[in-house]
């Protein structure tokens, strides 16, 4: 049964996935470094295959279609190997010093186009559209649960950026806990709201779109840059810009803009820095709590290009070598064909 | 010129090394994975090849020998390719919404032993010894700098852990900022301080040792453990049992102690897991504050077998597929030849 431990010095959790249990055997660190395996005939994120997968929470697909058939375009269904488990009762204690819950949550899987070679360049931006409103369809599906206090929407893509699986998709936790980064960016937000009155997002964004030093993009509704302090080189942060917390807000205008800013963004990343891995994740305000004046939801992704070691480890702080003036200039020039 | 920049939403700083400045084609991404590949007749850090670092700032070396010439058993010198220059007036400006400082501070190597294919085995308890006085002393000289706030010493080991080079080395930097991390940790030490009475790493010391579930090993003035929520799988904290909040405090008692704890903790993870990647880093209070009554100094490892991706990126949570207990028991039984 999977555990949630909070670290009671700075208030960190961790899921301890018992039943993924993982022996020293286990960890062949060349494993690490193998490329993506399955091909197309193997993958069970592919279209007929969908057998392979747990019994889907959510598919657009043609009429007349049936559930866990062909016919879908994007699908949504339990992780097999969940990090957390939702049939387990919501159950916390402390343990001398220490508090611990039981491992209840949610972790599914998100096909984002039966193409398993599908890349940002021959995505349409349609496509991206359809994965928009399955994340907003299944975030407002899983709020409903009131044990859930958390969604995280990531995206985890090419190996190093820990993807065992190239078949584009993207994955959802939804946790009983508020974690540590979200807890930090909401306090950062409310302490800078109660000085100024201000949001600093949308400040941030309004430096920004003045300065144009750092502007990779920008469309009605979104405005793409890498943020002044850049952990990584050619970190990119996607911000609304009206003011909003929530994601699940999103206006219909705004998934046609978003899908268009995700695809040139992604299209500009994979021509540049010929296809790297990378992270995006998802930051928006906790389904369980309300911070609408001083939170402003956006994506942060991240090429994962650089090495994290003991120094980031050490002190939360990063060396990033690329002045994101740099990498902005760089991606804004970068053509899409 | 090197620039500190604070993230104006969490207050995290990060180091944009300019004159590192790398170019999209610099991130062949194959490198992350591609071996140590200094072989010792090209390694800077072997004897006789001091001509090939900058000068030496501190070394332990036969009398009679010359500073930058063989002779010696532990040599510290400035990195090669600072993150930070020690060479820079330390500026602090705001920019608009953010803030920032020049990017002032110091970064040093310090080599552990002459021989380049060293191993926790081959190491004996007196070089670790030395090597820990190294630590101390570089941590010392450096506090007298009134610009310094916080120093880090951490080593990396083997490639996936960020290593670049495969002579046994750790390293250090002094930063005129106290980073997001040690924050956190402080704060939430504090906290537990105000509302108990009672360090909160103390109390984590009693539990574990009156259970023993997650002990590994006890010596008269050290012990170690793998956290109650470890993030990954065999993480280890090595406590010094006795409460102190500053690393440089260190007796000449437990220091011998602490040389015993590491060579017998890192001889296990070399034999129980196949000499794995990891990192280690110390925590000790600020240079630059007084937090005696409710910070505790210690030593992390984590060895580097598993991936941080979108969900730990987005949270700061982990997903740990080892439990502590588990890993604490093959840590136990491993013996050492």
């Amino acid at each position: 049964m999977p555990e949630l431990r909070k670290d009671p010095i700075i208030g960190r959790w961790v899921i301890i996935a018992t039943e993924r249990a993982a022996r020293p055997s286990d960890f062949k660190h060349q494993e690490l470094i193998s490329p993506p395996s399955r091909e197309p005939k193997n993958c069970p994120f592919c279209e007929g295959h969908e057998y392979m997968t747990p019994p889907e929470v959510l598919a657009y697909r043609h009429p007349h279609t049936k559930p866990n058939g062909p016919g879908w375009w994007v699908r949504a269904f339990p992780n097999k190997y969940p990090a957390l488990k939702s049939n387990l009762e919501l159950v916390k204690r402390g343990v001398g010093v220490y508090d611990m819950m039981s491992g209840f949550g949610v972790h599914e899987v998100i096909v984002e186009t039966p193409n398993h070679k599908a890349t940002p360049l021959t995505m349409t931006q349609k496509d991206y559209e359809e994965v928009i409103w399955a994340y907003r369809d299944r975030i407002v599906a899983l709020s409903k649960d009131p044990r859930i206090k958390h969604v995280i929407i990531f995206k985890n893509h090419g190996r190093q950026a820990g993807a065992s699986l190239e078949h584009p998709h993207s994955q959802l936790i939804a946790i009983p806990v508020i974690p540590r980064t979200t807890k930090n960016e909401l306090d950062g937000a409310r302490i800078y709201y109660e000085l100024r009155d201000r949001c600093i997002f949308c400040d941030i964004i309004y430096q920004e779109l003045s300065l144009q030093e750092r502007v990779i993009f920008e469309n009605r509704s979104f405005v793409a840059i890498t943020p002044y302090a850049s952990r990584f080189p050619f970190e990119i942060w996607i911000l609304p810009k009206e003011h909003s917390h929530r994601f699940e807000e999103i206006e219909k205008n705004q998934v046609v803009d978003l899908a268009e800013t995700l695809k040139v963004v992604l299209s500009k990343l994979y021509l540049l820095l010929n296809d790297p891995p990378y992270n995006y994740m998802l930051h928006t305000s906790p389904v369980s709590s309300n911070h609408r004046e001083y939170y402003h939801w956006h994506i942060e992704i991240i090429p994962r290009l650089t090495h994290v070691a003991g120094f980031e480890w050490g002190t939360g702080m990063y060396i990033n070598p690329t002045p994101p003036e740099q990498a902005a200039k760089l991606l804004r020039e970068q053509e899409i064909p």
